[in-house]
């Protein structure tokens, strides 16, 4: 860290230092009748006292008390269509900046007013980010609150720029309480305690690194987590393996990115992982000159539940699959008679199957594709775990992000949807289905 | 600073350590080209790269490639009002979340996503500060350049929100890097060199605090200089004087705001004034329980030339200070004589007179009012500096800000214009013209 | 933090990064012929090499080198007497400078420079405290080694001045690096899991305390617990109940230091504990101006032995405790019926029982009397854990630290051995023994 | 910087935020009995309670008061050498650690108890650093206190141990209550103001490093110039230059010393200056591994006075060198036509001319050589300032910095006295004079 920088270090520290922690008086009055209040307060104090106050109010409201307030949120504090179409047919007539100006104030639905006023007060972003989870979980059965929520996503995506985002990696020396957020949002592969946290972080062939907000100090928003390792690994039993001998960091010639959490479910759909890959790529490749490889070990959520969609048809494969893994629930090594079947078809499930939209039926696809990754490998039995089983029939796959290649595979995914595939996952696509094995 | 924003300080350094400086790979083609490319850019690597190209193709414009820049962002990139019209009258039909989102997409001018993307390269956000104060300069001859305005205004609220500034003591501990940009942008009261700072800066009765902002992490946005005394200063000259004896903080009872510099012209109209002054009032007082009076000491740069304007009416007095202040190029002493007038039309100048929306035509005044001071008191003599005599006829004003009614003068000042005046400016405001005073 | 503080944080992080960490060059030679290297050794390349081989070898040596080495320091590098008697000799003539400094060479063993240039290497501090936890070890059976122990207390004290060590709170945002040391090293009362030091250092009213040193970075010398409660607990049960309703610490009145632990054998006898203690007393009393008591919560760790020294004497108090703790074993409550029995032998035991020195026995009661507290209560049934029981009977004493009255406390202990007694305590001394209690 | 040492920096911060500054209660006695009852001192309130009244005493001593205090110093607090015969005696008769702690205790001035004690007060450090300054003026006429010399060498040397050393980049980020003390203490090549000071250590080229210690926070102990260049430079004007553009760092091949300045007169004799080159070589290396040449640019500071003393030699090359410097007072180019023997000369003077103790007469040579560099080159008109001209005649030293040979250099030097010499000074060691010039 240079000067300048630890000078600002400290200037930031400043933001999180500023107001001492005391109790919000809550006005005791109806969230809405604050909520009007606080649209038209005039001067800082007023506009923070109510803001706190509200935040407080929402706390405390009954699930019906918070569809009232979403109600008001998605009529009431809702774009004026009229209006607007009055202003935007007089600034056709005139396009000054005066009528650019009132049209694009009506432009604007009340709501992002509100949210910005909101999120004046202290501690109130992390609490907008809790709003908005909740009102995710309310969308399918109000589907008018979707109005609501392309506010968040607007205002969010602004807060929320990468500019401020701030890559931070955890290790044994990283403060217990950041450490005990980890354990709780690792999602891919669970952590069981802290002996468990410890063998994925304090190892010096172990990383992981997480994205931090200044105005949600408390928690990471995403971290990966990562292994060094001396040629790809075949499994993720092998990464997570509790007796190992760790490599010196210097030994190792491959990165493997091994789990990617999202931490927040109310920033659903800001996207931080292909910033954060990316970054902890440039600066893994700083560092540690010898990596050469950096690589994915990743799950494919769909694919068990897709083969069962496609057991019926011509190809025996779905069907030689389904029922192997079935009988896997007695024998872990029922799964390795179907091997070849299952690469064969899991680079179909990636690579061929799509979506209305062009793109490939698999989230985590989708995500790695558009970060300009190839799909670069496919394992089997690589993750044995209940879930791994459940969802990917114990497959993973490798997303390999090589730097040379990262952009322009970005681009032509981006604009013609192409995926980028290894030759070995080419030949698995182009593979014909084999005779059913002779009884074992 | 606590442990956590230690930590989190650790953080927010790593937001300037995290791309080392290099040469930006210019594109060769013009620049508006290259926005165009910009505003369809798919892939972070492709966005970062043509945003650093574009800005760095706007330092090396002619002004008139300059101008023809503009007219690019003022017309082709301007909101399309007849399709938004379209598109306000489709949700007015049928106001679902999808057609919200069309019409929330319609309604922001291409602008704003072109300043967005440009906003993620390094040390972009210092670029586009210093491209809007080149489209300030321009926008009176030029005004459809306005509608721009309008959209850098809107981000940069966003941007600068108080919630990421950043208050920070400027002391002899400061890094010279800072302090040299203080000398620079010193507004009020010129400060001459490194001597002159120190002076202002080092004695522990005298304090200087700035706003920053990470992506502006160069520059201080606003500082203010605060004079610690016993009892409110007659003049600037005194809280200046180079001979004087520092008093212990402790010992002091006021605390005096004799200058408030906004360092960015590209920040205009942005507000951070209103906050550095609160921030700084609560810091003081809880730092100095001794501290009882909060008070500025303000120019009145519209005096002299509003008085001219009153010269020939029936009130004798504009035309009596006039004289005076004529008089005093050559003998400053010649303003003793009109003490009595001059404070008598201060006090109509900053309370009676009226913009035509109801607000006071002083611009000092108008800001110090809306945070919630109160006028205090009228200085004569109190500025003696070439430009005091020049603006204010050597006049002062303290506005005094009372943590007790800042709140509700604030509000009365927002909701009914009323203007707070202390008993003694009331009955300055009431004087009526005394008799010319017999010739000297 | 005030800004000057944070420059020099700055400053002394580079204490910690000078160096890379580099696998040691291990010089093949026996251990005592590179250390007549390093005496004799010119130019500062040399010394780091031969110091850090030397520390490497030292790791090496099997126990029978390791007495060979340790023989080695105490008569090879002994002090030589002849020849500092000759130059005592001498200075008595002749009372020069140049005499002065031969003689002061002469006066010091040799093991002092070569311990002084182990120390120049990186790293080295921590190891030669290390070698002195090893040596401490031997002195029993190798009582010469005494002389070796003297140069390294007489080094330690001024390399461990208290000028360098660091107060650090320890909480939940500490580094899992250093929670993993206090859990290992809390020696009063265990910590068993991560949870429960969790119990131990995150409510608002629990407190943990440490000293660090620059030079052994990774390790806390010494650290202390502090509950902070209303009025003073009558049992460390109490203390560490985990159903307990955490206390708003500004509600606290009382300060209570149930543990304090050394961290380092090595140290023993470098006395930390005095200073971390008034240090945590300050501290707490700024931040806390609701407290109003700083008190102890002690084992008597002698008690028990003590008591079965005396059960054969005419008092029958001793016997009867004795055999109330022997049924203990059985019923905890067995040890109800011995309370006044107990409290006063305990107070006897503190306070009257002395060692030659006019000290008293317990060295617990010494450590808090040396450092000017009182002995303020003693309790029964407080402390019912195996080991409370095993030596104390279950009894715990409160040493309180009056801010009025430490400093005279301090001195009276110090010059004339004057035990601080409260009231209470004056009248267990002075208690007479109770008839024998009818039998239950 | 790695976290672990973020962590301790935060550390160390708190040694300097321990105590609030306040003002000392000076007790009204005199030093002397103060002083007598510091050494019996119990308990660490008195002690700090002591120090402080005695420091501050101290200050207000009058010239003869201090002699006093000098006096009791070197007398009452001096060795007891009748004792210490005894104990030595004894000691050889019983070599038992009892009598070695005794004989140790009674081997030391009681004077070091008294300078540790009074460095148990805050601030105190500095303190007794400037009273080794007075004392040092002092020691010409009172060639006794040279035994309280031998104390305060033997402790400095201890705190000020290179393990606590600090090294720190000085540059325009630095605060300027560091940067005034730069200008100040610059002892080579005079600063002039803050734009002097800004052309040192801004620019791309120019590097300047200081060491710090934490108990004297204030002030730095010593610091180097550096410019970075391509080639070696042939005088310091060249290098000092105003107009000149800066290199980039990574362009540069050479690193140029051109500058070390001791800044504390009472730690004369506490040697850092060796550290603080090697320690800056390390760490240029590994920033700009484009650096090849690591080399001084050195005053001889007592060349000219030597070469009056061999003018009446029979060598005609001091009487010729001689006459051309007084001649240069009226005209620098005079200097011009005794390049070759002025070179001559300074070879010989540097590396054959020697003390009794066979280490060269020039005491930057003996610095350097010590350290382990080559004398590289001799450069005339090298230093034009009229100091240069008065003590170096104009020459300037090259001192080479090799990593290579620095250590085999060093030990050659500490055991041989061997004087390094490239092959060129080496030539001009052996040169004989040449017949004398013809007349200009």
């Amino acid at each position: 860290m240079n000067r300048r920088s630890k000078y600002l270090a400290d200037l930031f520290a400043t933001i999180f230092d500023q107001r001492p922690a005391f109790r919000t008086a809550v006005d005791g009055r109806p969230i809405i009748e604050q909520c009007r209040d606080l649209i038209s307060a005039r001067g800082e104090a007023a506009t923070m006292r109510l803001a706190e106050s509200i935040l407080a109010t929402y706390q405390g409201l009954s699930s019906h008390e918070r569809l009232a307030f979403f109600d008001y949120l998605a009529d009431e504090l809702d774009l004026d269509a009229v209006r607007l179409e009055e202003l935007a047919g007089a600034y056709r007539e005139s396009p000054t900046t005066g009528s650019l100006k009132s049209l694009m104030q009506a432009a604007e639905p009340a709501r992002q007013e509100l949210f910005r006023r909101l999120n004046q007060s202290e501690g109130a972003t992390a609490q907008l980010v809790s709003m908005r989870a909740d009102l995710l979980t309310l969308i399918a059965d109000h589907p008018q609150y979707g109005r609501i929520d392309l506010d968040f996503a607007h205002l969010f995506t602004s807060w929320f720029n990468r500019g401020f985002l701030v890559l931070r990696r955890i290790d044994w020396d990283t403060p217990a309480s950041i450490l005990e957020k980890i354990i709780a949002y690792e999602a891919v592969h669970e952590i069981n305690d802290w002996d468990d946290l410890r063998r994925r972080i304090q190892p010096a062939d172990r990383r992981c690194y997480a994205y931090f907000h200044p105005r949600v100090p408390n928690d990471p928003l995403i971290f990966v987590a990562v292994a060094l390792t001396k040629g790809v690994p075949t499994s993720v039993q092998d990464v997570l393996a509790t007796g190992r001998t760790a490599l010196e960091a210097g030994d190792a010639d491959t990165a493997v990115f091994y789990s990617i959490s999202n931490c927040q479910r109310g920033l659903h759909g800001i996207s931080f992982g292909d910033s954060l890959i990316k970054q902890v790529v440039a600066d893994l490749s700083s560092e540690l000159p010898g990596l050469r490889t950096f690589i994915t070990l990743s799950p494919l959520p769909g694919l068990r539940r897709w083969l069962e969609t496609q057991a019926g048809e011509a190809d025996p494969r779905p069907a030689r699959i389904i029922e192997a893994v079935e009988a896997a629930d007695d024998d872990a090594d029922a799964l390795d008679s179907i091997g070849d079947d299952l690469r064969e078809m899991a680079a179909v499930y990636l690579a061929v199957e799509k979506r209305p939209d062009g793109r490939p039926v698999d989230a985590v696809a989708r995500f790695h594709l558009a970060n300009g990754a190839q799909i670069d490998n496919i394992l089997t039995s690589a993750d044995l775990s209940p879930n791994g089983i459940a969802q990917s029939v114990g497959a993973m796959v490798n997303y390999r992000y090589d730097p040379q290649h990262v952009e322009t595979n970005c681009d032509a995914f981006a604009t013609k949807q192409t995926v980028a595939l290894s030759r070995s996952v080419q030949a698995l696509v182009r593979a014909k289905p084999k005779v059913a094995a002779p009884a074992r």
